[in-house]
């Protein structure tokens, strides 16, 4: 059985982007768009991250007036509308325990004290728990489509492991991004030592390897070794860049493809091993756009909203989305993509060029375009209450503040 | 199906340190014994590598002169005894092109090119393959024992996997330890940039998952999961410290079992699930055993000789079991033990007193103890030319030089 594969969803963007779609793209989007919000509560957690909030708050002043006059504007008064499901109450039982669960299995499995507080840092409920989410929502679509009523114990594991994959791999970016507060709190790399948590990463996958191995199915174990995989090789592909527009944008997609859309959709595809390949189409989609709405909010957000710094891409040299849209008014940011921001004055004036471009709204409309892609195929699943709020999901992808 | 957990091994371990095990065998320990050697030849490697040497060379300038006037003398003239069967030889089929396939299956799995180079740079031949020698004589002596004369291609794939899940350790090793040269070569990390190498090393283990998945044996997956997990928790052992002399060879022998014997141990449960335990025990022996000497080449050995610099450990803050043993005669170690030889001076001192102590020769004798004990237990097997190559292996781990 052959899980998703990068090769397939690579050829795809490649060919979306020979054919000049993002340039037909950028024409189409509109420059009026704005991103609803809810009021959001800054958590506070001490004086090490306030130290590391008044550290970034001194570096981005000219950042913060960027923002202030962008054409895209945040913090909007208003809320999202009243949905008739609320589908962290829909699967409230499923979920609740998860988080309890895995420090569980990191505590069961580990006799080295220290390793508990690193390696359960992540998990204390704070996270948005968007994979758990998606996974187990899927779940109960895809057995209420095949006529049952139930989420069996491995289709909760995999929940498990969706989350557990991606924590490790935070533990490794904190490690290797040199993070200062992640989830309104120092990062995990800020209270312990780089070897510590590199460990601790690696502790996380084997105990995931571990979990996988007792759910005793060859193709789950298969479709999940696809995830770490692409998730390595996306990590990878950060690191470079390519010369031209085009190639930039396939760059950039399949990346996004591997780092966050594979985990999403191939967990799809471990919950029900024999589901039709549109449904995993549907959270290719997904991770697509939850990743580009996350690019959007690094230059959007303040970084109280996000619980973590933002404009944190262009620090760590990488052109997201609204970069790339943004070169096509300002063909000067080619350049200082090409040098990863690494002048002075780079970063700052890069964040301005985005905001006075239209390069938000098209990042905004490239997700919104997905999450309609995927709701409507979310439409071909029989009706029930999880396929509701699979849509209302998505919806909150595109309309999520942090 | 429970694999070898570590708690098994943790309580035999604890056992003999509570009953004055090692206080008696320190008692019992001829301080005559001397490691027999090989003529060694150096390779080298450019420049690169001639600039590392040099930067040890001054530094362990103090640390050359307290080998030359150890208690145990090493690179003396003379050979090994003329065996009757070359173990590398009579596998020369099942081990000759396992590096090859190891470098497909990494440059199959992947699309970024300069992963390639840093994923297959230890996998050139010149380590000493010593996982998948066990892992294969092991696998075809059982086979012998059960009626049969093959090599399966699960278990050959194994045989790779012991060696991909040893290299992925390394490269991570070397990201934490800052390493300067390993295999007679520049290190790793002295090549490629500390992220690629870190996120090499994570997709070498993904690769290995995807391997094993492919085998398509849950108590496979079971029991490399635990391979893994070993791993990670040794390596964290290896950051702390215990306070008694009994505790800190209880904690060594623990540490040396998850981050080295559970990798030869667990694969030969892995080739044959339902192999007898004392099988995995003799390999339990054989990984304490080449610790145990790796151990003590680090402070025997030249670095020509070992192809790394020698006394690592010390300079990493870590007490090994010369040191260990040494303490009885020369107490003031343990202060600088507490301290993970952190003070100036505090490396050149320790390394004195181990050749000035008989820890050389208790810690030897000790691995020799763990030899006896595995060919014993190999002399159960039926009688084949894998049984016989296997003992005569245990005498390689016992008298190498590398």
């Amino acid at each position: 059985m052959a899980c998703i594969g990068s090769g397939r969803l690579c050829a795809h963007v490649e060919k979306l982007c020979q054919f000049g779609h993002f340039t037909q793209l950028r024409r189409k989007v509109s420059t009026t768009t704005c991103v609803k919000s809810r009021p959001v509560i800054s958590r506070t957690s001490g004086t090490l991250l306030q130290r590391c909030q008044n550290k970034t708050n001194t570096q981005d002043s000219r950042i913060n007036l960027a923002r202030a006059t962008s054409t895209m504007q945040t913090q909007m008064p208003g809320s999202l509308p009243d949905y008739q499901i609320d589908p962290y109450r829909l699967i409230e039982d499923d979920l609740k325990d998860i988080f309890d669960e895995i420090r569980l299995e990191l505590i069961n499995n580990n006799t080295q004290e220290e390793l508990h507080p690193i390696s359960t840092y992540y998990f204390d409920g704070q996270g948005k728990a968007i994979r758990p989410m998606f996974t187990i929502l899927m779940a109960r679509a895809i057995n209420y489509h095949n006529g049952r009523n139930d989420l069996s114990h491995s289709q909760r594991q995999i929940a498990m492991i969706s989350e557990m994959i991606h924590t490790s791999s935070l533990l490794h970016d904190d490690v290797i991004d040199q993070s200062d507060f992640r989830r309104g709190k120092p990062s995990v790399n800020v209270v312990w030592s780089q070897k510590k948590v590199a460990m601790a990463g690696n502790y996380i996958l084997a105990v995931t390897c571990m979990m996988i191995s007792r759910i005793r199915n060859d193709d789950v174990t298969v479709t999940i070794s696809q995830i770490i995989n692409d998730l390595v090789q996306g990590e990878f592909m950060q690191l470079g860049s390519k010369e031209t527009e085009n190639e930039r944008f396939a760059h950039y997609l399949t990346k996004t493809y591997r780092k966050t859309s594979s985990l999403i959709a191939n967990c799809v595809k471990a919950v029900n091993v024999h589901c039709f390949s549109l449904f995993i189409s549907a959270q290719i989609n997904v991770g697509l756009a939850f990743q580009l709405v996350d690019d959007l909010l690094d230059f959007v957000a303040s970084s109280a909203a996000m619980g973590k710094p933002t404009a944190t891409d262009l620090k760590l040299g990488l052109a997201t989305a609204p970069v790339l849209f943004a070169c096509e008014r300002y063909p000067e940011l080619n350049a200082m993509i090409m040098r990863r921001f690494q002048e002075p004055g780079d970063v700052e004036k890069a964040f301005e060029l985005v905001h006075k471009s239209n390069g938000l709204e098209q990042t905004r409309f490239l997700a919104k375009k997905h999450c309609v892609e995927a709701n409507k195929i979310a439409q071909s699943f029989a009706k029930s209450p999880y396929q509701k709020a699979l849509m209302i999901m998505t919806d909150l992808v595109i309309n999520r503040m942090k």
